[in-house]
């Protein structure tokens, strides 16, 4: 896996700090690992011996899983640790929880946590690898990885692309670490919610803003449509879930005005007639499964990467 | 492994529609697997880079634990995803935590489901192979399978068995995968049970249908005790769990009237003192901890066969 | 690993039957696996094909991962069996549960139950070795071991060593197996605690009791500070966790009139501020972090020794 830039950093926390080159020297890497997730045999031994674990303060299938299976296929050993089960119930601090996992010698350290920063404080905190895996509303940055992989590999390239992120945006980890990811590569973004979902001061972070679903549309090369959680309190605004379909709900028909070969990502799990209907979600602009693919390949590729530091730490 | 008849199905998902002499090569290639789990270092390659996915909607020890020994032991990979901690909290229906499972490029995915015919419209969903490990009240595949191969391997034969299954037929998976199985390979079936517990309609399926336990016991050369459930609202028409072992439960008494050779087998896991005694289920003729241990061939056979299945789909 | 006295014993229940040289036995292991733990690849091929089941009827995050860590480093596969989703709700009892297991030729057991003496049940029923980790209140005989090992690895030796146990000995399992095991090798073990958290008798264990904290760090070579558990009921007599502290707090004060090089252990997870002070914890004097480290090399050893018994069950 030769790359001119050596990656340097013992860690992932977010995307924010990351130049456009080590997001790029990530996509390549991951562009590598791909390939491996379609053999027949699907590992290859680069992280042998080594020890991954997947701590988890909120509960989560499928990050959980396609980081469990990333490291399989790097033929590392994998420890789940799910916080129903752990000794927090017992009031351990997080940095105590993460040295007690360093004494174990885990090479790796994957957090999801509700507070953000969690991982930065944890990193600090131990000489093993973080991965970050979803820290409050704050960073989700191997979700933007994979959502920007998978424009990369449908379109070609990021720079110049008009990207839309529709939905909670004020709550949305996601959108955050896609923002800083699509903007630092040259992308144009742009955010849609009505505006009770959209936080002030948006427009600082080099996006422009709308709380026009079909504006949001009409000149976007592809959208990512975030998951709608009614099960926050913060929502109370919209009265109904079918309420929030008729005026946000991607369907095929507010996809009438789109440009042709529009891109519909989802960073799962999707609700179905809420923020996305059923037609377009499984339909031919969708690429949501696809994203779900190539986020084992990226988070390879992190895994692979922040273990195979070189120098030191920056 | 070689066999005249090649495995053709992508999926095990009954025994409904299995034919005779497909049953037989599971039988016959978890025979050769039997040997695997006794040698010293119970491992082969067969599965080496596979992902194999236990996604269980109802807890289980024993089954998850004997499919992902099965799958270890064949050298593949195993995730393990229950709902308790799984996004299907979150409204994500089966199908789409489905696909998302295939998107990952799982290879087999294991499903337990308290609805029936689950596992059927998960596999018409999905590439991925898809294995029933107990849907609702329909089918409980393998345990079939593995209640047959014990009784074939401490036999020597299913045609002209007779064959008595004792207990909550009406409830019962496991009873409903025995007697396609049984009937196919030529076994005489018969049903016992209180009227209550007995569904109507009962002797189109080839059983004789009793009431009276000793009768059900008499001329079998096995017995199969099913698992009484009183935790469920159906069984109220009995006062007592007392009552019941009176009634039905299997004791060395009972069994004075039986052929010598006679096997009992259940499926655990067991309530002494309900449905058997401890003294029958820990005697001589109790094959029930043989049965745990051919579970585990039997599904090593299953997750073999369906993950190099030939031609296309039946 | 060649070694003059050979183990026999197929299992690990406790420190109290142990003979001294069995004790060396386990620490010498130990010293040939910690090296692995330090090396790139920390594997070794000493289990492989082995199957190592966790079956823990109390939740455990330190404990379980420590000893699945173990296993792995030793090529073994890990089942993870935790109480929440076992049949143990369908009321199976411990025996059938580790027969089960067994029948699933499972190589070795390692139960923690809240249960005293459930260990010893267990192994009575089935031929898989059991490993004890933590019965009630009675023995937690790996931790221990690896905390007589961390004693030894940073002092030299056991024998004539002053150590002493501070906090809650009425009700600790690591309390019992320390001095068991301390005892055994030569050291003189003091017990200090209030009074209502002493049991009575306490001398007949060869050790020396006081309830005066500052004498019980004056003349010691280490201090084994535990954790004090205000979710039991019977702590009622401390009215505040700040009281505790007061009183039977370690701190860097109360440490003034140590010895110099005095060690402070800790089983974890550690409350600060309650047992001990942070600055004691994190300190120079702290060797917590190390006891975890060296869990895993002591726990390889044990699932090495035990499933490489020599000659017929002790």
């Amino acid at each position: 896996m030769p790359e001119k830039l050596a990656w340097k950093r013992k860690d992932l926390l977010g995307i924010e700090e990351l130049s456009k080159e080590e997001i790029e020297l990530i996509l390549n890497t991951a562009d590598s690992f791909k390939e491996v997730t379609t053999r027949r045999i699907k590992k290859v031994p680069a992280l042998r011996g080594k020890t991954v674990v997947n701590l988890f303060y909120e509960p989560s299938t499928r990050t959980r899983t396609s980081f469990e299976l990333a490291a399989k296929r790097l033929s590392a050993d994998v420890i789940n640790i799910a916080v129903e089960v752990s000794s927090v119930k017992k009031g351990e601090t997080l940095i105590d929880t993460g040295r007690n996992i360093e004494a174990l010698m885990a090479d790796v350290i994957i957090v999801r946590h509700n507070c953000s920063g969690a991982p930065y404080i944890l990193s600090k905190s131990v000489k093993a690898s973080v991965v970050n895996a979803g820290d409050g509303w704050h960073e989700h940055p191997t979700q933007a990885l994979l959502d920007i992989f998978t424009l990369k590999s449908k379109l070609g390239r990021i720079k110049g692309l008009k990207v839309s992120i529709i939905g909670d945006i004020a709550h949305s980890r996601v959108a955050r670490s896609n923002i800083w990811g699509l903007t630092k590569l040259g992308a144009q973004v742009t955010v849609c919610a009505p505006p009770v979902l959209i936080p002030p001061g948006m427009e600082s972070f080099g996006v422009k803003v709308t709380n026009d679903l079909d504006e949001a549309i009409r000149e976007a090369d592809a959208i990512n449509v975030l998951r709608m959680q009614f099960e926050r309190d913060n929502v109370s605004a919209f009265p109904s879930r079918m309420e929030y379909f008729k005026a946000y709900g991607v369907t095929e028909d507010r996809l009438k005005g789109a440009k042709k070969h529009i891109l519909v990502m989802h960073p799962g799990p999707i609700n179905r007639g809420v923020e996305i209907s059923a037609e377009v979600a499984d339909g031919p602009k969708s690429v949501i499964l696809e994203q779900v693919t190539n986020g084992i390949a990226v988070r390879m590729a992190v895994l692979y990467l922040v273990t195979h530091a070189q120098g030191g730490a920056i």
